[in-house]
């Protein structure tokens, strides 16, 4: 194997961090996991390569991966005090429904890789928060089983495919199965180059199904295993402009949300096409190496008039304080990828609800410790602007 | 067992080796230790994991823990020359009494796990250097035991708990001893998030105690020790404002510190509430990691109408020269926290006084190498600001 | 024998090790090299260390030679989206002659080390992308075994020598065999001091010719292999000036191309003299060590009324985003020098096809992902620049 | 031996620079050494650990000793382009004599303790580059042994002791020698304390001499050789002030040359006293860890008047390169240390030859590259300064 792209910089830069975990038996593992960081270690050594590979790698050498995480740890605190923070409350609210804490899973695709029941057990840790899911367009459960396990509506992550038949079948799925919005991914006109994936191919099982793709009419079964992650890279549509959300508002009713807008003159064109909501986001690093973290992006939205448009941050998202600093630098909620897919792998639905348990636990201490009883609270003046 | 990867391991071994000091013969130690680093690896050596990482700890990652520190390092000096440094002050005030030099010794709980001595040793050296201990109200010594180890008044250190009742015994408590000041801590309205003290729990010995929280009323007797740091912590009130302020001040005629203060805004309104000392401080990272480190967050306040305020700054001074810096920002004095532990660790009440003799010989000599004969010279003119 | 404290051997070689790849069968190496790093390590396994450290050495401590790599990483982007990408054009034109992708092969002496068949392999793989060569001085094949590979026009690179008839001579025969351009080397009035390459003398097959060289009348048969290269440094006119500018158009008609520019002082110099491309270049770091990287040398030209001046960007490119980086800067294209010679080192002509693909391949991703459709819509608004 | 501050930071930053030397032939080792960290190297192979200490060490955490260097990378060039730099000169007057090139020997103790010739073999060595040698006054060798063999006057490097006939003695043994001028160190009212000299104690040959001291007066016989330095640093004179600089004045006629400045307020304090030779330094790091460097002291005096007060740059100068920026930036001159001694210790008088050779061709090559023709001609104009 030669690649070894920006390990040495890299390798460095944690070991400043990292702490070296103890032995611990498989079966306790869960109750000896405080943080997501050892959630992140028991899943890698748990993966296959391949699968690891899927999941955690980055576009090019990784660089915004890694960028998304530290511009988090960059941005530092000056904590309020003595504001009377016993009684505290995390709920906030997201496309008029109330949630239990400002997070969403975030869309990832073949979550049946990391544990046999996929997103279904996902789903139930979502559940288990009163948070939604956002469901990815090549999830492995099908929409309806997904939503059966849960009262608060997920929403659909979709992918405009060049065969738009299939794209309007999807939507209409999700329709049926009761899901609450649709969650337009825009800035994977074409799929990122993903060195570790391409070291290591994804090999899938027998039974591997893709099966909203398929009862949306994509016929799969021809296509050899091997074959199957570029046959749906070749379908994303690169053709795909504004115009196309006009098309898209007049097949469903759904809040339309797009995900993965970086640059502020594309905030203002989001503007002018009324989207309510966006979600800053760079693909969690996996489309183009060097975009800028997402943290940073959102900051340099500070200045911007947003007017009725909300603001959802994607990507780097590792401890509840990250949650609040995102929020005081106006998101409204944030979207947390990666770490539920380790959870999944470490301990299916419980390993999810325990990433899920920390966040929410961390954010609540945070808050506390930052002076603020409520989401809406939390604002600028705890963050620390050099210069 | 939780890994991380051949290569990563190999390299952090490596690293490792750099903190295994070679032998040295225990008796001649403190004779071999010139600076605090060389007391914080011999204390490492010394220590038990659980009462190193309840003692070295700070809350998530560390960064703020290792920022206190390293921020002194990245303040830069220009030295004055030719001032005739012959004969030299370090001795100044706090709280109108006269101190050695401008250092107090931070409150920290359970000093009889470095040393059977406890908090007692830790006095005793104070004493020799004619400066204030302050005292945690979790001391394992009572506070008479304490006072009368000294002629220099100690002051006590506050948490204002639920039960207001205990709070008050402790303030009486300490009055009856002579206590000077009351050091009540602002930045803990609960307990932070220390990983490395998840991952290590304490394990008390069975003959201890936590003698003033016991004498004011408080009954530990039936919590088993495993269960004795986390009932203390849910002592710890969420629900404290600045009326409590007033309270306090209407239960005892002490002067009243803040410690934990951080943002500016803050400190207007301490300054509102007639505060006259606060002590800049983040707890030594261990309450919100990524809180900026506390020298920046003095360098914050340079541009503040002071009024009469006068600032402790707290946090990461392992140095003579660190304390210089922080006296050129303004604080009018520092304390120092964990290097009093590792000195106690290793030495005893010898110990403490060899770490509080260093930093002494050592702001000494940054003095006379900046141009400075006595505490109240010094000043920004030999801090370089870039830019 | 030199050595450097055991410690610090220790950790370089677990650093080493990072870099020593796995095997993989030889006939299939090609195939699994994704990006240029993969080709850059696979060379150094295949290359001898003088031929290596000839190739990929800089001058000094090679902080230059980095820098200009590390310059790309650190410039981020703000990607746009919804542009309809479909239809991608990377043609542009270099002196009026349409090319497929705005990059150039840089001129590199002696590549018949990397392979037998030398600049002929080189040019053939840039025939096959439809891109310019520019053709060393130092070339080990004759300017006319080189154009006769390729129908689009080799460029030749020129060193002023010290004798201006051989000088002469070179330009004669390039025009002769049909070349394009004249690029001369201004960073070069001596040969800048490469510690590897003294640390590992070349030494060269019984064979080798340099055969412009010896075509225009140099004679250097009677050279003993191990003087070659000094006795070519020795040759170089340090007495350049831009009259010498004047003469060269005095005897050519073929567009002048200066490469090596850095100041912006010689940039407003080079427009009085009319030259019409110039090549931002510190040498590929070979010359001046910590020389401003290329990258930020042409972002300080960001504000410079540039007239009808094309500027060429030479340093650091190793990703296709860094071509588009260059272009948003308001560079007309790039050249590429050391990756050419890995792919050369490791699969001959082949190779440098699979390295010019795996160049043009992330380019064209890397705009589609920008939202741009063809090499001139490329812009600033990409590019983030922090404060 | 507890100590390794500082040390993993440092190890991480040198790893991505040193270079593993291979195997060489003690008897082939100069013509095998091609830069200064070459000399570096091999010298600390050969010294003994103590010694190293000594000569190598740094006041604290070494801090300021490493960013003496650092510095001199951090500051990018933007060479100058085809300005015929055939001919060149590095001559330039100190103290008006002319002199081959901008550099000085700095003052350091006890060189024989690198070799047995000592001082003697350094001013040889200096005489064949006609460079003047500020010989400390803890020299080894007499005043009158270096001067007897160099045509070049020596200047003496002079404390002013408590004792003021020593001093007085001192001054009047250098005048009869011939010396030209004095440097009196104004940054060592106390000794700095170096961590590395504490661990590893000097111990000194039987027949060690401090020549000078003792032919001033000064009775060095009845201190035992493990008290020496303590007692030379206790001769100290900490109570100098600029009074004591207009008795120098009134003592001799030599030229007054001060030492260890570096706040811009002393810079102006020296203009009144008509000081009209100043060397920015920190000591080599030695005294006040923390310090500005010394390059980035020099760079703050970019706006000052000066007047006729001319610099000299002394600290981290191991490249020709860094004598073309401090000259860029403004100084007269240059002085280079330890750099001296790696170069007697490796080869005696032949190895501070070929050190300064290889500085003198160095920055006659970095002058060339830059478009020079001559030191009087270095200006600010090949600087980046970012921003």
């Amino acid at each position: 194997m030669l690649h070894c792209g920006g390990l040495k910089k890299r390798l460095i830069r944690s070991l400043m961090q990292l702490k070296v975990p103890s032995t611990i038996r498989e079966d306790d593992l869960l109750n000896n996991l405080f943080d997501l960081k050892g959630f992140e270690l028991a899943a890698h050594n748990k993966l296959s390569k391949a699968t690891h590979a899927f999941f955690a790698g980055g576009a090019g050498e990784g660089i915004t991966l890694n960028e998304n995480v530290s511009a988090f740890d960059d941005l530092k605190l000056l904590p309020r005090i003595l504001r009377d923070v016993q009684e505290r409350s995390l709920s906030t609210t997201l496309l008029n429904e109330r949630i239990d804490f400002p997070l969403l899973i975030a869309p990832m695709a073949f979550q049946c890789l990391a544990h046999p029941e996929g997103e279904v057990a996902t789903t139930k840790a979502a559940q288990e928060h009163n948070i939604p899911m956002v469901v990815s367009t090549c999830s492995t459960c099908s929409f309806e089983e997904i939503k059966v396990q849960t009262t608060i509506a997920p929403w659909l992550q979709l992918y405009i495919y060049k065969d738009r038949e299939i794209t309007k079948n999807l939507i209409q799925l999700a329709e049926a199965s009761g899901y609450k919005g649709i969650v337009l991914t825009v800035d994977a006109p074409l799929y990122g180059k993903r060195i570790n994936e391409l070291h290591h191919p994804l090999t899938l099982p027998l039974d591997f199904e893709i099966k909203n793709l398929q009862n949306a009419g994509l016929n799969l079964k021809d296509i050899p295993s091997s074959k199957l992650a570029s046959t749906l890279a070749s379908l994303l549509d690169p053709s795909l402009t504004w115009n196309d959300i006009d098309w898209l508002r007049s097949i469903t009713g759904l809040p339309l949300i797009l995900k993965g807008i970086m640059n502020p003159k594309d905030i203002q064109i989001a503007q002018v096409h009324d989207i309510e909501t966006l979600i800053i986001s760079n693909h969690g690093g996996r489309q183009l190496d060097t975009s800028l973290s997402a943290l940073e992006t959102l900051k340099l939205m500070r200045g911007l008039d947003k007017g009725k448009m909300e603001f959802i941050l994607d990507g780097g998202v590792r401890k509840g304080v990250d949650i609040l600093k995102a929020l005081a630098l106006g998101a409204k909620a944030v979207m947390v990828g990666r770490p539920i897919l380790w959870g999944l792998a470490v301990g299916g639905e419980d390993g999810v609800k325990k990433v899920l348990a920390i966040l929410k636990a961390e954010l609540d201490l945070a808050m506390a410790l930052c002076g603020y009883t409520s989401i809406n609270q939390i604002n600028e003046e705890v963050l620390y602007f050099p210069g």
